[in-house]
Formats: structure tokens, sequence, C-alpha cells
């Protein structure tokens, strides 16, 4: 299912970068993307989305140069960040820190935290390290549960459960055995 | 016309988020809003989207508490940010510098440019300005046309004429006259 593209004002920045990203589901599947989620089944678990919207998604974004999808060594594929996905991190942060700040988790503060893989110490919303002050590159952010955080229960997809340990941005989330079937 | 808002993972941030402003149109309407953008009539018309959409779009901002809906002082209301809206500037701005980057214009360049309206400097993408080195609040931000900016034609809209001159940001970018009929 494509959604008509049909933003007038091509020369408008935001209009332009709306038509690759502002489709329902899409910045949820660049998010997990940064994640280290790679793989259609994988995402499919983790976002419970359509897989017919997925399909479609995954064909825009590999089509505009955000993802690429590559072999994985076995029979599948993976779909992974390219420079010009990985320039997309500032706004899925953004979007992020708003949603933390205007809709807490009942047990307050952010659901997610950012360190920084040099000296683990948090990054702040501002994409620098409260530590030693760099701005930190996303490939260089790890992400941990944060005060806000839901426990990942029994029934947590394999994305969830992962996600309850720090694990550093852009790296593969999952064993390539865990999600088994794109079908 | 009211898209179902049903993605699942209610306790992720950017999901919440994306209920609120992920669907189509929303963040042009807030990115005009933060342009001084006011009046259904000038939403309407600087943005081409079918009034139902519109209407439905800035009845769910108001319901969230992103906009806030106003007499004018006439027989009108205008919409304006909230201080919770205006914490969406940093995601506004960084997937308009994404479309800047990566959809250059035939020009070159950006298409708008943001100055500090304290000492007429460049703000650079992390919200400094690149004079003071001042973070800059959005209300401080006067928007400007770039060296990627397409002129406006003698058949532009009042909002799009009205942007080739620099202007401050949240500030009403029209006199009330200009844009007459909502219906």
């Amino acid at each position: 299912m494509t959604l008509p593209r049909d933003y007038r004002g091509q020369s408008c920045a935001l209009s332009r970068a709306m038509e690759v990203v502002g489709e329902r589901w899409t910045l949820l599947i660049l998010r997990d993307a940064f994640l280290g989620v790679r793989r259609f089944g994988e995402f499919a678990a983790h976002l419970a989305v359509p897989r017919a919207v997925l399909t479609d998604r995954l064909a825009t974004l590999t089509a505009a140069g955000v993802l690429q999808r590559r072999p994985d060594g076995g029979r599948r594929e993976v779909y992974v960040l390219t420079d010009k996905g990985r320039a997309l991190w500032p706004a899925v942060r953004a979007l992020s820190d708003w949603g933390d700040r205007f809709y807490p988790s009942q047990g307050g503060g952010p659901r997610r935290v950012y360190l920084h893989a040099g000296d683990d110490t948090r990054v702040g919303e501002d994409g620098c390290c409260t530590g030693c002050g760099a701005e930190v590159p996303v490939g260089d952010l790890v992400v941990a549960p944060g005060p806000g955080a839901a426990p990942a229960g029994p029934d947590a997809d394999p994305v969830t459960a992962a996600l309850a340990r720090p694990h550093r941005l852009l790296t593969p989330l999952l064993p390539r055995t865990s999600v088994s079937k794109r079908g």
C-alpha cells in the first residue's frame, strides 16, 4: 500500500523530507533500524505493523537511499541505514525526547537513555556527552533502559527483550536465528 | 477525516510523539505555525492541504495541547503554538535540515537560513549562534531566504510572498486582512 505523495511545494525542504519519512510507521521503522533491528521479521514482530505496510515502507526507504538491502550471509537479507539514513538521527532523537517529555511513563523519567560508548556517560538532548563534552556520533551511542522503562514481560518480542540490556546503536541487536520467517 | 491511531507499544516515547504529530501534513502545519502562520485560510492557501484534513489536524493538535485556539480580536480565531508545541522546534528543524541536505534546491544551498535576532548571525543546525555561541530560543530566530530559495512568483500565496523577507519566528506573518475566508 502506497499512500499518495502529493505534498505541494516541492521547493520546501521539509516537504521533501516528509515525502520520504512522513508516512505512517516510517519513523518508527527507522528508529528500530538505529537500534540495530535489521530483518523483516524483527521489524514486524517489534512494531506489529501490517506486513504489507512494512514491505511498502522498506521498499520506499530503500529506493530513497535511506536503507540499503544486503545479504545477511545466509539466505535472508538485512536492511541497514545508509549515511543518508544515519543523518536522520537528530530528527528521531528530537521526536523521541519530545514524547518522553510530554508523555512521561508511569515510572517517570525517560524510557531510554543514551550513553557515550567512550566513557559510559549520559549524552544530552543536544547530542553532546555530559562528561567529556564531545558531540557523539550516532555509532558511538549506547541505548540503555532509563528510569521510565517498563520491564519487558515474559511475552516480549525478541527486540523488546534485547533492549532490556544496554546496546550500541547501529550494531545488530539480535543473533541471526532469533526471528525465523519472513512470510 | 481521522486516520486510526493504532501504533502499538504505547510505552515507547517515539510512538507517543507520532500519535500526535505523525499524521500526514501535521509537521508541515506545525512548521507553518513556527513561521507565524495563524489563520485557517493562511494554512490552507500555503499548504494546499484539503480543508477537511486541515480541520482534522488543527483539532487534533489543539486537543493535544500543541496548538491553542484564540480569538484574533475580530470575528475569527487564530492558532498559536503552546510551550508544548514550541518544544517540537528541534524536530522540525532537524527534518528540514535533512531535506535541504539530501534534496538540495537547483540553486544549491539551503532554501531558508536562520539568524539570531540578537546579532543577525547564522544559527547552525545545532541551534547555536555561529557568532556569539548562544543557544538561541526559537522565538529569537529570524528566518530568511537562503541561497537555495526559489523566488516567489507573482502568483505566490500570501505566506510564500511574505517569506521572501526575513521574519521572526512565532510572530504573526500576515496582517489580519490578508486571507479572508474560512469556508
